[in-house]
């Protein structure tokens, strides 16, 4: 191995702290300790690297952090000679002063499958960064199938990626890694390494028996996963790894860099308010449990006070299947009304992180982390019957929805989990205000859209679409069954003449040429947006 | 029930023939025997029915003609206060001389999933027939969950549907349904049924053991499907049904209405051509098994090229996981190749049935069938690693798919299960040929667009686009990779400079703005289709 024989043959001799001695389990892994300073030169121009990482949660924090100060120090990137960008994978986004900082020095070639950073965002959008988003569940295994390194042609060809570095918060006597508050696509990362670099986080505590890591195989030889609850146990606590590719071991002191959640607003209620009490009904006509259904939540401040109103709402014994959990889930858990939740990131804000880790034996058997391709498969949201609830930037009329792409062409964060769930549950909501301001206009965005400018989500997943305004059940209607319904539940009142005019008018000009299945004037598709750009308002003044 | 102290009780003396006795095992279920003429008038408007039946075979004949003999000899149309329009659910498409003769006769008000048909269609397009298309999957299970009924309020409030019809080829002993070539959603169409008339057809083969048959479970109670190879069986060969809801057995002596096959030629040779090369590298490059992995191809005339191509082939001991089979795999049967084959209906043409029928010793171990449920379920396709190739109306240079409305609007057949496979697939592939005709203009349709006018398959679903022009191979690749890729490698030559145009000034505009992940100029991105509706031509002279 190409780190073996280079600069770490004479290795430092670094004595590990008590507290790492005491995580890493594995004597012999000690011998490994290095500081990410000498690693940092390690890593060469187009190497491609996976990290551990979701949503901003156990993310490696030394050893990027390395390389990026050894690119600024040595003033790399000034020359094409000496330049290095990487191909970065990670499981979905890590924190800013990592990721972000990457982005500013232009060492990011390409970054796979999902984001959340100004600066990666920008390098991204201004033709920097290649950026494809994936559905989350898809994208560990894709990574192992070789297809996202269809183009590289150093280092081990058997393994798609160069580097893992990946955070644990301790390592079993067997080697195995046991992560910190997310597992996201770690395992399979770790599988398609050839090096390995292992940052043990001794700030964070040893969160082991908190994870259920399963062995993901490849066609012909996948597995069912026999899960039918959400607190089913399929795997181990540890993600087990060949000790041999690992080639370094660093010690890390840093906190998951999370921020504050998103305050709740009188948008975000009202949204609440109308999920709760048509969750109520569908519970009255005997098509939920009592106990509803598994549900899944986005990030946000609508999720914020939907789980916010379950814990004061009518359900009990409630359970979660989800991608992360936020802050209010502790209010969830606190309640008594959450029997068990399920995710593969706990993103919780600083002061969320310090009540949980303190008061650890409340929570830790009604809790339980999965890699994401676990906890976003297709399979288990179908056989769950799962409620599922998410964000869009735009629906359309005929409940289309954007989850990426504002204005069909800039990259806000990635479709992330979205597609998985909205697919597959058994009630698949989409909530969002139904506008949004401009510079110039208080509702300058209708969140609502004759046609939307970029599809994540088709018409053939979505029940139900919600805003402020009110709630559209959308189950069993037909195309022009559903345009008028979205357009008098979900529509801001600033929009609503505007997008009836558009819709009769796309009726009667598609009857007469018997073409009315899904009425639209293409020319006047995206007139909204088009007017956005050229006036910062979706208000036009006339169709045609 | 009302049919029984209705007409039915002074039933008359139907003696059952020999051959009907011989295939209704359950001697009591003879004294139902009716003629599809008593049972006509029983149905009412607004009535919900379920129908057996898959891509125009296992359809019910007898009772449906019957009906609308019944509309159209009583002149019952012609008044609003004697009109029947009924509310029909099938898995997929029946004969044209039900659904068609149904539709014009303007006795469909709601048709759902999918519908081969050309006055089926013309009926949705002008606003006659409420049709929404739905993933095959899925349809099933949001039957029996009530989401097709929440608008019904008489009859039994636990029974989504009024009646099921439904064609078997034998009944057994303990009065269970063994169906002709298709399952579809027969089974869940009789679970959700106030009442069933079994139609027992004397003409075909009883193809007991043909079929491997799974309860349906609801959630929280559903349950893994225990599948790992085509051929596992993990149910029943015939489908249990309460004998009490049984009403009525018809004999029917009429065959599957199905058509010839749609023939090859040199676009879809070439296009298998592609495809098979694609195929046969990524064997050599391990990332494909020497026999491949299951295989999934859709309806036409390229899937019989590519099939024939297989038969032909470097691939054995291939297997199929997929929808529907048509004649080309009874040459891949023959040719060896072949070591078995799973899908949910066989729709051979009627000299492939012949042949099928009179062979059925040669296929009947290497062959089974499934309910769309099963063949269409996103956890065993994602678990098998299926390869799925299928047909689009269009596609974008982004890789967005367009499989079901023409020019946005207009309803062709609907989405069946290309959305089931693409999504799961391990390698998701869509085939179109690079231009149609129209009147005008030999290439006036491009199926390479800017922007697709209706989007049913994401650009996180595909990951290999093939014309007769070439194959774009579009993993790990960025919006930004994909489109010089797709315009060069699948283009039609006539559209290429003019797609290249597009994409470059897009690229211009978006970057100078920030907003260049998925260039787009919104004002011209339907330009393609709007012209096309105005010049008979996609042919756009320039772009601003």
């Amino acid at each position: 191995m190409r780190l073996r024989n280079a600069s770490l043959a004479a290795a430092s001799k670094l004595r590990p702290s008590a507290a790492l001695k005491e995580r890493v389990r594995r004597p012999a892994f000690l011998s490994k300790l290095r500081t990410a300073d000498e690693l940092a030169p390690l890593f060469n121009n187009d190497d491609y690297i996976g990290w551990s990482g979701f949503t901003g949660v156990g993310y490696p924090k030394m050893t990027p952090t390395a390389i990026a100060d050894h690119v600024q120090e040595h003033n790399l990137q000034a020359d094409p000679e000496t330049k290095k960008k990487f191909n970065l994978f990670v499981g979905a986004s890590v924190g800013p002063e990592v990721e972000d900082r990457w982005a500013r020095l232009d060492m990011i070639a390409r970054r796979y499958p999902h984001q959340v950073g100004k600066d990666v965002a920008k390098g991204i959008n201004a033709g920097r960064i290649e950026f494809a988003d994936k559905h989350l569940s898809m994208f560990p295994q894709d990574l192992v199938y070789g297809f996202y390194s269809l183009k590289k042609k150093h280092g081990d060809p058997k393994k798609p990626l160069d580097w893992a570095i990946v955070e644990a918060t301790a390592i079993t006597e067997e080697g195995h890694i046991v992560p910190g508050a997310s597992i996201g696509a770690t395992p399979e990362i770790l599988q398609s390494a050839e090096k390995i670099i292992v940052e043990v986080n001794t700030r964070i505590p040893n969160l082991e028996g908190l994870h259920d890591i399963n062995s993901s195989f490849v066609p012909p030889y996948r597995q069912p996963y026999l899960i039918t609850h959400p607190w089913d146990r399929i795997g181990t606590t540890a993600i087990p790894v060949d000790p041999d590719r690992i080639v370094a071991i660093v010690e890390s002191d840093r906190p998951d860099n999370t921020g504050p959640n998103s305050p709740e607003n009188d948008d975000s209620r009202a949204i609440a308010g109308h999920l709760i009490n048509f969750l109520s009904e569908e519970v009255l006509a005997g098509r939920l449990p009592k106990s509803l259904l598994p549900l899944q939540s986005g990030i946000g401040n609508v999720a914020n006070s939907i789980i916010g109103g379950l814990a004061d709402g009518p359900f009990e014994q409630v359970q979660v299947w989800t991608e992360v959990l936020q802050d209010t889930f502790i209010r969830f858990f606190d309640s008594g009304k959450l029997s068990f939740a399920t995710a593969t990131s706990i993103k919780f804000s600083p002061e969320g992180f310090d009540h949980f880790y303190s008061n650890w034996a409340n929570y830790k058997d009604r809790l339980l982390l999965r890699s994401q391709q676990v906890a976003n498969s297709p399979e288990i949201i179908r056989r769950l019957g799962i409620i599922a609830m998410n964000t869009p930037l735009e629906v359309d009329i005929y409940a289309h929805a954007n989850s990426t792409n504002a204005l069909g062409s800039r990259m806000l964060n990635g479709l992330g989990g979205s597609a998985d769930f909205l697919r597959n549950a058994k009630l698949s909501i989409m909530h969002t205000p139904s506008s949004r301001p401009t510079k110039s206009d208080p509702t300058g965005i209708s969140c609502i859209v004759p046609f939307a400018s970029h599809i994540d989500q088709t018409e053939h997943d979505l029940d139900v679409v919600v805003t402020e305004q009110g709630l559209a059940d959308l189950r069993g209607l037909s195309p022009r069954e559903r345009a008028p319904v979205i357009i008098e539940k979900c529509a801001h009142p600033d929009y609503k003449d505007s997008l009836k005019d558009y819709y009769e008018r796309a009726l009667f000009e598609c009857l007469k040429r018997g073409a009315g299945h899904q009425p639209h004037m293409l020319r006047n598709a995206f007139k909204f947006h088009t007017n956005l750009m050229a006036k910062d308002s979706m208000k036009v003044d006339k169709w045609d």
